[in-house]
């Protein structure tokens, strides 16, 4: 009957190279604050969850990684998967394993790698979705308030019924839409009953069990017998498909909620995205880490060793390490991984 | 009665941050080409002047560095000044010893940091030089044509006479001219009788000397001293004056000529000036290190060590090392000091 948290950290983070490498994905990254993203997510949540009741999915590599960014979880409950097949399975693991020791538990599933300033009020809501999903059962999402038409979030669609008795009132999802092209996240935005899915989740153990035993029954039985014979790791994960837990799960299941969470949250997707959160002095220009800006306007700078000097320059991301330096047009963030893409074909896989 | 060569090394290079360091100036960096400035230098004369008639006066933070860069250069003729007081007392020191070996020689002077593409016509000139300095004695200068109205050289008057029996035909000069203004510098060019001043020299040792005796008797009587005891040096660069040949001498003495060298000169000053000598691609891209263009256009990157990155940027100049990275606009390139003062302020000092 205890409250679960699982972290999934099994992300790559093309788009903040060079700043993330291969080994040093971005939820690692100190990318705001003292603290790695990881951490962060951690922190935010401690609160509700102690150490001894938290789970980490992630690569097999990083879990090195995640060990020394959340030093008191236990080191059985960091979960290295061999190779990412998405996020239902990286979920079905951790639940699997919830299961063996507390199969009435409830569980709540955080990625590794967001912003979400406004933390008071998002423990406010992870309260109303665990208390919703240990008395009535469900499956709870958490839903942004669109700011614009973002193309590169999915949506979670409101029915109109209202969950009442559980403080800000879950909503009942009438659907979940992948990304949408620009016309159809403009309509929704402005129909004002679509949200950004954030995708965090919680609903109980043996529920979320349930469903991927109907839906994915391929995952249900591998991870079922990875926490009987870890031994069979390796090979089920190389038979798993590589499926989403909106697209595998929410969208099938009934019983899922949106909780309209006004957290300040952001998924932080991309450099332009972490520079609209850095301060910014009377020319517009923003640093994380050591710059120096002569007659600059509206340049960011992120490094994590190397000073970085502009002159006369405007409106430019600059990022910085010892061995890498990428420069780019703020509107063109999304693109970071055309470079990944060129050193890899240039066999500089090193730089990676 | 030889043929000595003198190359000039003392130059701090502040304008060449990040690539150039208080202890790595611009001379020994290998700006073009596999080698450094000043090796290229040296090779470009090889073929007139032997190593054994080189001399170089360089900091004495640099002597090491220029054993490296000049191996064969005897060590006893590396001159290490224990403080800069421009070109006069550089030049004086190694005339007076010199003349301790060869007092009936003559010396060409070179600045160890310039481009020089047409080398075999440089050659040429200098011949010439050399052979009026040996037949007749007076002081030669090389004049570059001026190609727009440079503010940042100094200028040389012809005043219409021609040496014959020179090749060439050194042209006597009426006066130098210091850093002019733009309208002076716009006129001088139009009239077509004025010229850049390399900073190259041509003379008689002994002449050289008997100039400094008469003009600059402080430096004279200071480097009479220290070639005799060397023990002196510390003591004699404490109080001699701060000024240049052009200055001290050059305008002082008559009998002297420039000689118009079109030879591709360059003193690559600023790294917008580096950025003009590289090859550019279709999009006017150049890189000197490792670049990955992505949809840029009109951009340098000068890399001594890290992989330097655009996507969707235009016009810029980036120079990138381990520690520091500069980004500047194009025409922006002379105000690259004003990143090393707000270091030197910011107490910053391992960075420069």
């Amino acid at each position: 009957m205890a409250r679960w948290l699982v972290i999934l950290a099994g992300g790559r983070g093309e788009r903040f190279w060079p700043l993330s490498r291969a080994m040093h994905p971005k939820q690692f990254l100190s990318l705001m604050g003292e603290y790695s993203m990881i951490r962060n997510t951690r922190e935010r949540v401690r609160p509700l969850i102690d150490a001894a009741h938290t789970w980490v999915v992630t690569g097999r590599d990083y879990v090195g990684k995640v060990e020394e960014n959340l030093p008191d979880v236990p080191k059985t409950q960091i979960l290295g998967e061999p190779v990412g097949r998405n996020t239902a399975p990286s979920i079905a693991w951790a639940a699997f394993a919830v299961a063996r020791r507390d199969p009435e538990g409830v569980m709540l599933v955080l990625p590794s790698d967001h912003l979400i300033q406004r933390e008071d009020r998002f423990r406010e809501l992870v309260e109303v979705a665990l208390s919703a999903a240990e008395a009535r059962g469900g499956f709870y999402t958490f839903g942004i308030v669109p700011t614009h038409a973002e193309t590169g979030y999915g949506y979670i669609e409101w029915d109109g019924e209202v969950l009442a008795d559980f403080g800000s009132g879950p909503l009942r999802v009438r659907r979940f839409i992948e990304k949408p092209p620009q016309e159809l996240a403009e309509a929704m935005v402005a129909s004002g009953r679509y949200y950004w899915n954030s995708g965090m989740f919680a609903f109980r153990v043996q529920e979320f069990i349930a469903a991927v035993e109907q839906w994915l029954p391929e995952v249900a039985a591998g991870m079922a017998a990875v926490v009987e014979d870890p031994a069979s790791l390796e090979a089920v994960f190389a038979q798993l498909p590589s499926i989403s837990v909106d697209h595998g799960i929410m969208e099938k299941v009934r019983e899922v909620y949106v909780i309209p969470a006004d957290i300040g949250w952001d998924d932080v997707g991309t450099f332009s995205a972490l520079a609209r959160h850095l301060p910014r002095n009377d020319d517009q220009n923003a640093a994380r880490g050591h710059a120096v800006f002569v007659d600059a306007q509206n340049v960011t700078a992120i490094s994590d060793g190397p000073v970085v000097a502009f002159i006369g320059v405007k409106d430019l991301v600059v990022v910085a390490t010892r061995d890498a330096v990428l420069i780019l047009s703020p509107d063109r963030a999304q693109e970071v991984r055309k470079v990944v893409q060129a050193l890899k074909e240039g066999q500089h896989d090193h730089l990676l």
